[in-house]
């Protein structure tokens, strides 16, 4: 027996006693032994106290700016030694290509969420979510959207073929939101998310109790969860729907699971055309990529009935041109086995299962292929868990299990249609899935299969000639975008930017009056108090200004000369400015009326604070609205009120958003918006 | 055996052929037979195909905006005919103010939903959601979300506590998502719901196939849905448990069950204190409208100790000034009893638990109370299903059934707690709740209670001085809100404005090229195909303009003479703008620049067509932001690009968002935002 793996539990390295029901791990080329693993004898209940209790607190004792600075700290730290990790994943048959997709790509999800935390949320522990709802025509009760952190911890089970970028896809949104994670990976791959746990570990960078591993079982983890917690699994649909039924009430459950993805040439896309050609690289990327190993491979190429001949050409031509089988130790391989032989096994079965329903196999066979060893050598490789790329026709009265079996390898079918409303019927009877892709140049093609696509998958993506060379691929999620699809996806949603952040979160409404709603969200809310002590806010730092703060200004008249000043200096000479008589027949202006940017300007110049000080610049203005028309020889005033502050974390300033009302002499609103500034610390 | 209740299914109203297996449902003041529900023999699966296929077509043919609209047109037709509903009511028990919650709560419902979806919604048939994402450097490379209609119908299980609201706040949103809906009310208050599901069949106003009714059991329900289809629950959490574990895989299953919500009383909320008195005026509201018989109802008031005397005799005390318990048939009664005997046996056999428990009966009794018939005659009614308000005492060591055992009538209990640590401890321990409120004037109490209670809630109410008066009311939904809650409140979410017509949608990721993302969302994306005729698109009607419809203007150079005019006009004497050397030591300008609010200015006068035409007014601005700083003797231009375009339905105009963006003389971006404005259909 070699090494148990070790977890990580309780702050600490962790082994079992003896490693009687451990399960060895075996080289994917070669069938040597790699490591054993098992988590015989662990206290999971103690290390879900130890996440709750310690974890918990050290993650709630930071913003999401101050989490999201960590990620890419993170990312960093693993950048440094990603190397060791290519190395790794060779014995489970990764390239180094592939294990771009999953190193590579497992730091980019943290890099982007360390980006988006500090862009895209406030430098609190709150999110506001939707405008604000006035609840009483007086506006003393207001109501509001708040996700506040889940009162939980997130339990990870995780796929064998993503060992880096799976777990980290969801830790980075769950630490982001404040919850700690304890990962368990599955077994043919351990060792490589133990690898880069041990990364982040050794690099002291880790709050304490924010990350646990479990290398091998989570044994009786369902009775000791609790309302809060979150289980996100990625795996296969049957173990999800095992799962699922065992989950207790009030812990969240999300299943991403594989699915029979289909990609559809357009019937403009004939062969010789380049939407052609992006269709078959695409084609042979996601058969060999990770030996397609991928959730989101394409299962099903659904082409033009007529063009099947030529796609099988066209990938078998690119084939003989760029693949190479083998172990990924050896020199130039650019496809390696599968992750073990009992995965071998599962895919060749279900391979003969399409078969025996009616498929064709139209590219590739059952027999062991020749491959590369490791000593740079060529021949059959018996205890390897080699397979060579498979296509497998049908017609478009192809059987339920060309829709339903999955052969999560190298393999996929091409299934020939004859009209657009059958191909979209022969994508939709896959039951939902993580992505459909469709290769057009044809906007009314796109239009027609998206309108009948889209509610059965959680990403579409339209290749052409303007983004074929610049797409991601059919196969790849992006941390921006939602990962996850309907049905026999699973239903759940992982990524998609700050949305999975909020998997982690409770909305919950609130109602109250201004003041309470501002004292709990730390966000000013009209009608709150307000501070106006004689010193202009735009003098204050930082370190002394307060939501609620507030400027406000004397009156200014606005002149009929004024507005002619503005037109012929501007060059805005709208005739609801200029014309008397037309602007009063517009249904919206009683005559000629004040431009709505001499409006602003001039509220600008009524709350300048003109000498240097702590305000740096005004970046920008939301939501900016025009309510009551401002005529010649009307008055308005404006009043400013520090709403939102964010000091950056790496920064010597940060932004502060200011509250904007203009109003006339009658006090009638004429207009809102916010000012966004940027605003020093000290 | 009285009139068996239709149904209405397949565009028909349908009767079963013998009422042998008919559920009579009786008045709840007397005891006599109202009507019998059944629903033996109807065709589940023919009602099922009809809403798939006609009901689907034809709410598949209306814009967002159109179903808004028709939303007020039921919500009037109701109006209209309300008192009907409200007499009907009180065979259930329901007084008139009860009725108001009922039935104007659910007209309400439709009005907002209609208002919100044409203030927030496109006039058309998918949302966006969320920015777009630049997947690649170039910009031929797109991501974006949208919510596009789920491929199935609805179904709704309903409560018997509000027959009214309860079917319309699901219909609601659904309707407006384009969805067909199978209604299925609970029996007791079957008749009420068959009651305006009539009004609005005789109005005519229903398409076709969108809203049928199903009297009686929904036998077999889950083996004819599938893919797309919602289940949409509202009743006990036993039985949400058993109906979730029956849903089959791509259902969606929400649920809002009934919870054990808790009600704080303040610290600082002593007796004689206004929030004191606005806490007992709620609890009084919470025990007795309905009869208690809500989901959201005060089940658990949380009161300081030592406060449990004081709020024990004012309750008293307003029970005693306004308490009249009796048929609703009769004048004055302002509390009917609950809906049948079997669900008063069912309240009083928990009340019992409770006190088995250890719980102090402290105002109320088991014996059965005297009422006032419908002649107006007081005396004891055994044969009505009344009950009168009850409060039962705990300590703060009260065992899990105080905080688990629910008795859906006018019971609360009052527990008593010592620290704001220990209150926030007790309401928790009810798992999960719809609603908690907390009455105080204490700012520092409300953030830390809402810090431990929030992610335990669905929904958090702080009374406080400020909003005694105009607050909706712990019990009281609203429409704008989300209501549901975590936990034992069934972890779902239902309203909450356009919140919930997602729940109705699909949300897929899409990536594609500008022109594609263009084509198939109806808004233009950067980098798509532009118009530029030599048309002002300015001067094109909605009737001829299209998104990618583009201006260019010419260059206009940005002089030192026009900053300090500006300056001085508007007043604007900012230094950066004003002062060479001040300005170059900021850190982000290179020396004296130009006002943004000229520069916005001056665009408005490269884009602006002076004469009267189809742009009827700039009503606002969106996401501006300043990129480039201009310094004296860079040249501006401007591009403006109609982006999105909404007509409106009731409107010769319509709004029109266009994408303008400011570059310099070397192409840099200098300022980015989108222009607001209405234009006339022709």
């Amino acid at each position: 027996m070699d090494t148990i793996l070790p977890s990580f539990v309780n702050g600490d390295w962790w082994m079992p006693q003896s490693g009687v029901d451990a399960t060895v791990v075996r080289d994917a080329s070669t069938g040597a032994e790699v490591v054993a693993v098992s988590s015989e004898g662990i206290d999971l209940a103690g290390a879900l106290d130890y996440a709750r209790d310690v974890g918990r607190r050290s993650l709630g004792a930071l913003t999401f700016h101050q989490r999201a600075l960590l990620l890419k700290q993170f990312a960093q730290a693993l950048t440094a030694r990603k190397d060791e990790l290519y190395e790794l994943a060779k014995t489970a048959g990764a390239t180094v290509r592939d294990s771009m997709i999953d190193v590579d790509g497992g730091i980019g999800v943290l890099f982007t969420y360390s980006s988006k935390g500090r862009r895209e949320l406030p430098n609190a522990r709150a999110i506001l979510d939707g405008p604000l709802e006035q609840l009483s025509k007086d506006g003393s009760f207001l109501g509001r959207h708040v996700y506040t952190r889940l009162p939980g911890v997130v339990v990870q089970i995780n796929a064998f073929n993503f060992p880096t970028w799976g777990p980290l896809e969801k830790l980075a949104p769950a630490f982001l939101a404040g919850l700690p994670t304890i990962i368990k990976p599955a077994t043919p791959t351990a060792h490589l998310t133990e690898a880069w746990v041990r990364i982040l570990v050794e690099s002291g960078l880790l709050p304490e109790g924010s990350v646990q591993l479990v290398s091998g079982a989570l044994p009786g983890v369902f009775d000791l969860l609790r309302l809060g917690d979150v289980v996100a699994f990625t795996g296969s649909a049957s173990t999800a729907d095992a799962l699922r039924a065992q989950v207790p009430a009030g812990v969240r459950f999300s299943a991403e699971t594989d699915s029979i993805n289909a990609s559809v040439l357009g019937p403009d896309a004939a062969p010789g055309t380049p939407v052609f050609d992006a269709y078959i690289r695409q084609l042979f990327i996601e058969l060999t990529a990770k030996a397609g190993q991928k959730c989101t491979a394409i299962r099903r190429a659904v082409v033009p009935a007529a063009s099947i001949p030529a796609v099988v050409s066209a990938l078998r031509a690119r084939l003989d041109e760029k693949l190479v089988l083998g172990d990924p130790h050896a020199e130039g391989v650019t496809m390696g086995p599968l992750v073990s032989v009992a995965q071998h096994d599962e895919v060749m079965s279900h391979a003969h299962q399409l078969v025996s329903a009616g498929g064709e196999v139209l590219l590739g066979s059952f027999s062991v292929p020749d491959v590369v060893r490791a000593d740079g050598t060529t021949g059959p490789a018996p205890e390897g868990a080699f397979a060579a790329p498979m296509l497998i026709g049908f017609g478009a009265d192809a059987p339920a299990a060309a829709h339903e079996v999955e052969a999560f390898g190298p393999v996929s079918t091409v299934i020939g249609y004859s009209s657009l409303d059958e191909a979209a019927d022969l994508v939709n009877r896959g039951g939902g899935m993580l992505v459909t892709s469709v290769a057009t140049d044809d906007e009314a093609v796109a239009r027609e299969l998206w309108e009948r696509i889209a509610p059965y998958s959680g990403r579409v993506l339209l290749l052409d000639s303007a983004d074929a060379r610049t797409s991601t691929g059919h196969g790849s999620p992006v941390p921006h975008l939602v990962h996850g699809g309907p049905g026999r996806a699973g239903g759940g949603e992982e990524l998609g930017g700050i949305r999975a952040v909020k998997h982690f979160l409770q909305r919950t409404a609130v109602q109250g009056s201004p003041d309470m709603l501002t004292a709990i969200t730390g966000v000013w809310h009209p009608g709150a108090r307000v501070v106006a002590d004689g010193e202009h806010p735009f003098r204050k730092p930082l370190s002394r200004l307060r939501v609620g703060d507030r400027f406000a200004s004397g009156e200014r008249a606005v002149t009929l000369d004024d507005i002619e000043t503005f037109a012929h200096f501007t060059g805005d000479t709208f005739y609801a400015h200029m014309d008397e008589e037309a602007a009063a027949a517009n249904p919206f202006f009683p005559g000629r009326v004040a431009h709505g940017y001499l409006l602003v300007s001039f509220a600008a110049g009524l709350f300048v604070e003109p000498a240097p000080g702590p305000v740096l610049a005004n970046y920008g203005l939301e939501d900016l609205r025009f309510v009551t028309p401002v005529s010649p020889g009307d008055s308005i005033r404006v009043e400013l009120t520090a709403k939102q502050i964010t000091p950056r974390e790496t920064d010597e300033y940060g932004e502060v958003r200011w509250d904007a009302v203009i109003r006339n002499q009658d006090d009638a609103l004429v207009a809102s918006y916010d000012v966004l500034t940027l605003v020093a610390k000290e």
